[in-house]
């Protein structure tokens, strides 16, 4: 792989970044998006230049906007669920050409030659680049998906299957994978196996999805009563327990083979260790702010295991899209325009969306807005 | 399996203890130990009688027999590390005779029925049967391996391998299967994988010996910076990490496979997750008493495990025998006599033992000393 990398660097190192494109950036940790007109580099040999048309909202997009994690670069662009369609291609592209439906998801680019690259674990990969808020191989910061226009290394584009819609199939693009990938790895994608989801969320509604497209009996566990009939009667799960209700959690006690945690706040572990069967594994995809905390107890009898998982490589990414296109697994979402972002960031503090946001980018984006704005 | 269960316990309800035997018993919570006359069970049909000649000196005794636990019985024979001679069988004991070597380890029975059960995992059965301070089927309380005989369902009782000797081999029975487990499940038994172990004690040396059997690279993580030589040149360990020395943790980031961490003490778990590859797995065995905290970074990013693993079933206890028998892996081992035991103890509780206490049952527990103090 190493020549290739090499020569892709040459030519992205050597593009000038001279097509405009309008974005919605925030430029300090109010957090407050507007649209910006930026630059993108010209379509490299290996690039695939999408023109986006929906653009999914994550709960990192927020945390990054407002700069929670510390590491934001003003201005910044957020976005990394973005559907849209190919406009073109460099030479050395083989697998897209223009008007093909694709999607970009977390990452951009990466070394493309260590170990996890090689294996189809870029996520893993030391020099990964992500999709916006990360220093691009020439020097730049990447700026993500709230955008009209963006240039990707073809590996990181992945192929929309007929059947999946852009904007309710953006989202997995994040929200799928992130969940996917760790049931994939653990074992937790067996028909009859009994799968736990922790929490009725952006990444929860699709775990219960793929989960029952896995054929596994799916309880969610959560602390709201009032989502039993959601879960239950829309998105077909098996069970649902409230996990504050002592009954409930004693009954399922030792039922599970394994347990997706997609809650982002700090609550006790321990509680839902307790539901696992022996050898069972709980798989953290939130990220709480403070450290876990466990008693050692609780794993260790019954060999339990509490595992982490972000995102997934690009073949999983391409083989859960096309997992979606089989079974019809997309997110629930509301599209918005984009002059309702900074509302809708507002209410996804609150929790208050069922259960993603989508940007109708390519009818409501537009580069008039952006240059009154400059 | 259910009709031999049913009998075995008739016959073990039925079963009279009224063969006296000696034992050196905790009358509270000082821990002191003295010997004390009990009865044993006669041998039932699927029982096997066991002169005991060596047992070894589990952490776990200490913290039992001081009620750290909160958990003991008095008076109590701790003691589950446990090698000696078969004297006599029941009538459907077919795979054990008198003469032969045999050992003991942490558990007497279960249920012998359940998915667990027929896993070949006795030791996740929620019936499952401690051997010593757990209620028996007759409702009597099992005492432990500090003791010149026991009576044990053969199911439970391991053969000794030729070139096994029992004082060296009988700290296996609980220290050696509590490694070698987690390292056969969680893929820590592939030679060229690298594995770290932390902590170097009675644990921590098995470990080393058993990941070298399997061909592994193992460095060795301390924070005693005297083992260095100990676990080069001894133990014959690959390299050598002191915990609190950021260069040598620095260097050694992201190169081990999975990390058996054997220590009981409250410390950091963040920086030993650093010295994982993506997808690696530290695996607790040791039993600290405040709960586990790490970071949700620390198991994000990289995809990182936190398990918990406790001893192992009968089948992968006889097999990790026999893979000792072959490898001549042993503990080292400070064989005393039963008159030491309360000196032992106190050295225990100062981790001022290589490796091992092993009690030389046989030649040093006599029924006079019991009787003389009753």
């Amino acid at each position: 792989m190493a020549p290739t990398v090499a020569a892709a660097e040459a030519a992205i190192s050597s593009a000038k970044h001279t097509r405009k494109a309008v974005g919605l950036a925030a430029r300090d940790a109010s957090g407050h998006l507007a649209p910006l007109t930026i630059t993108r580099r010209s379509t490299g040999d290996d690039d695939v230049t999408i023109k986006i048309l929906f653009c999914g909202i994550c709960h990192s997009d927020l945390h990054s906007i407002k700069n929670e994690w510390g590491n934001a670069i003003y201005p910044l662009i957020p976005g990394h669920e973005i559907a849209g369609v190919v406009t073109d291609v460099g030479k050395n592209v083989t697998k897209l050409k223009a008007g093909d439906r694709v999607g970009v998801g977390c990452m951009v680019n990466s070394c493309q030659a260590c170990d996890q690259c090689s294996s189809g674990f870029e996520n893993h990969c030391s020099s990964v680049i992500a999709t916006y808020n990360s220093v691009d191989r020439d020097g730049t910061i990447t700026y993500g998906g709230y955008s009209d226009m963006v240039v990707v290394h073809e590996r990181f584009v992945v192929r929309f299957p007929d059947g999946v819609p852009l904007d309710a199939g953006a989202p997995l693009l994040c929200a799928g994978v992130t969940v996917y990938t760790p049931m994939k790895y653990h074992g937790l994608n067996v028909p009859g196996k009994h799968v736990g989801v922790v929490g009725l969320g952006g990444l929860g509604h699709v775990a219960v999805k793929f989960a029952k497209a896995f054929g596994m009996k799916v309880t969610v566990i959560s602390s709201s009563p009032g989502k039993r009939e959601e879960a239950l009667a829309q998105l077909c799960a098996d069970a649902f327990i409230v996990s504050n209700n002592p009954d409930e959690m004693k009954d399922a006690m030792g039922t599970m083979d394994g347990i997706i945690n997609t809650v982002s706040a700090h609550i006790p572990l321990a509680p839902f260790m307790g539901l696992l069967k022996p050898n069972g594994k709980m798989i953290m995809v939130g990220l709480p702010e403070k450290p876990l905390e466990i008693p050692p107890f609780n794993l260790i009898m019954g060999n339990k295991m509490l595992a982490g998982s972000s995102i997934g490589g690009m073949r999983d990414t391409q083989e859960m899209l096309d997992l979606a296109a089989e079974h019809g697994v997309m997110a629930d979402v509301e599209v918005i325009g984009a002059d309702y972002v900074n509302t809708a960031m507002e209410r996804l503090a609150k929790a208050d969306v069922r259960y993603r946001f989508v940007i109708d980018i390519g009818n409501t984006l537009n580069k008039d807005s952006a240059a009154a704005s400059q």
